[in-house]
């Protein structure tokens, strides 16, 4: 492993504290189908301003009569995913697929114990991960996320989600992610939207999973990348991966990754935090139906309440600043209060 | 303008030489609907080993009872666009379009009359042209595809397209594609495939015809591309073209471009030059139904003959080496004989 110089999670990973790691563990969901009813599109919504926001998009996207009509070809719509379409808290789900990871192939780096950033992670000491610096998750990204082939890593990263559990809700992951947005996907899906989306996350990593949960698949997923490597390995061909930064998709580089991958500018937009601005006001910025929306994380009961906007705790993953939400206001966007606009937010009925 | 120092040409364009631009031109053709018939698939294909080799595909690919079945979701043909889907001789038809940019633009940059290489440009001096450097081209790439927003970009490139011919055959770069290969397409598409592009030109120069003259989506292009900057532009959103590169997708680069976009093993390749010989190694590599073919180009008469392989002409356009050739006979690869395997080369009959 080459010694990993450059900043891969500036704006993914290393804005992350892992404060609230301590939650009290709450009992077990069951494992559900992420099914929803197509008979009754939004079911988990409440009536309120969110919900006929997308009812109002829909039906002016696809009125052909509607001077906001859409032609299909370009009915676009990304969704984030870490607090947009599935928990971020206490830390996204990929920085604790890289610390099990550490711990993982531990056995394998003796030298570890002794050796800062991994000494902390397998120490567990979860005081000195809070204070990680970016290089320190670099080097844990680059330990854990490269020197193998995409398909070894896709294989690693599956297992992973197959069996790793949430600390607080002792769920799977991906029964984690959130009921009413997982309609959204499908009534857009139902009225020719093509859902993608656009997470900071790794692209490899979401996609493992990302075809059986929001039904997106792999090549309908825009993420951060490290840089890949051809090798014709004996004429079977694989991509090595390699400890080095190839594409950061968080604020404005959200937009870029939409141009770079779709190509036509989204009528939809669906985030969670400041990393999400760019691609609203990107969203916005064209003719037709258009619909931008954030999550606000008001629900500290059923799920996490933080922002700092409107004054919820502050935090570093996830953060949805006051700025953000005076940004929302001034340009007509749509906060979605998780406490009042959801009936529910898991598939478990939670 | 930046000073452009990184050689984004290096595979994409700066292979090419003017030699041939002095053909006679033939009279001009008729501008066709670059359409196929359904009823009829691969009717400009004669009968042969290629014809049968993609009907073969398709069949192992859609049967159930096969053991090569292919699951609808992982039905993925990349083609390469240059000599593969169009015309790429005398000159790659983004070249030619570079090319045009630094005459329409010479009246807002005088300096350039006494300015290499732009002043050989100007002066229409195919020698000098045909010995430009990486460096010429870069800063040929970098005057006339940055320094402006995505949009403005495609406005450009539209106009251009629309309007240029074709030194030899007097018709629009979007009339001479290869009629069999657009049958290939529509195939392909009504067996359930999504059929992309992947070439070594610009991306977002692809995109401006490839729905209208492929079928081809702009999300289903992948290419070479320059970085891009989002700026909001006032909150309207807008992408900067930078001059500098940011994806080359070329040889090695193909894999990776398909892995990044697509995120899954094609099971169907299409090329014609040493370009694509990594884009069918990888395509080959993995199980079920697998389609590898090269476009050969052995026909002077209707279109070009060059190669060096098979002793052909030798040719910096669209190099199809003896190397490639023996790969593709080591490998089962189909290589397709223009002369021979095509009925008739052009929509307009020709």
């Amino acid at each position: 492993m080459k010694f990993y110089r450059s900043a891969y999670v500036t704006p993914v990973i290393a804005l992350l504290l892992l404060s609230s790691l301590s939650c009290a563990p709450k009992q077990p969901t069951s494992a559900p189908e992420n099914a929803t009813d197509a008979s009754r599109p939004l079911a988990s919504w409440n009536d309120g301003l969110a919900k006929q926001a997308v009812i109002t998009f829909v039906k002016d996207a696809t009125d052909k009569g509607s001077s906001k009509y859409v032609e299909p070809a370009d009915r676009m719509a990304t969704f984030d995913q870490d607090g947009t379409l599935w928990v971020e808290h206490p830390l996204y789900t990929q920085a604790m697929f890289a610390l099990d990871r550490v711990h993982a192939l531990s056995a394998q780096h003796p030298e570890w114990k002794n050796k800062e950033p991994f000494k902390a992670v397998l120490a567990n000491d979860q005081e000195a991960i809070g204070k990680f610096s970016e290089s320190d998750w670099a080097e844990i990204i680059g330990a854990t996320h490269a020197g193998m082939t995409n398909t070894q890593f896709s294989d690693i990263a599956k297992q992973w989600i197959a069996s790793a559990k949430h600390p607080r809700f002792q769920s799977s992951y991906t029964e984690l992610v959130y009921q009413p947005m997982l309609e959204v996907l499908e009534y857009l899906r139902a009225n020719g939207f093509k859902t993608y989306i656009v997470t900071g996350g790794g692209q490899e990593f979401v996609r493992v999973y990302g075809d059986k949960v929001y039904g997106v698949p792999q090549e309908q997923v825009v993420g951060s990348s490290i840089l890949t490597k051809y090798d014709d390995h004996d004429g079977r061909g694989v991509l090595l991966r390699e400890p080095k930064v190839f594409f950061v998709d968080d604020r404005g580089g959200k937009p870029v990754g939409i141009n770079l991958f779709i190509g036509k500018r989204p009528h939809a937009a669906f985030g969670n935090s400041t990393g999400d601005q760019q691609m609203l006001e990107y969203t916005q910025g064209g003719d037709g139906a258009r619909l931008m929306m954030l999550v606000y994380h008001d629900d500290a009961d059923r799920e996490y309440s933080y922002g700092p906007a409107g004054g919820l705790p502050d935090t570093k993953v996830g953060t949805f600043s006051q700025e953000l939400m005076d940004e929302a206001k001034k340009n007509g966007w749509i906060v979605i209060s998780m406490k009042n606009d959801w009936k529910r937010i898991f598939p478990s009925g939670k």
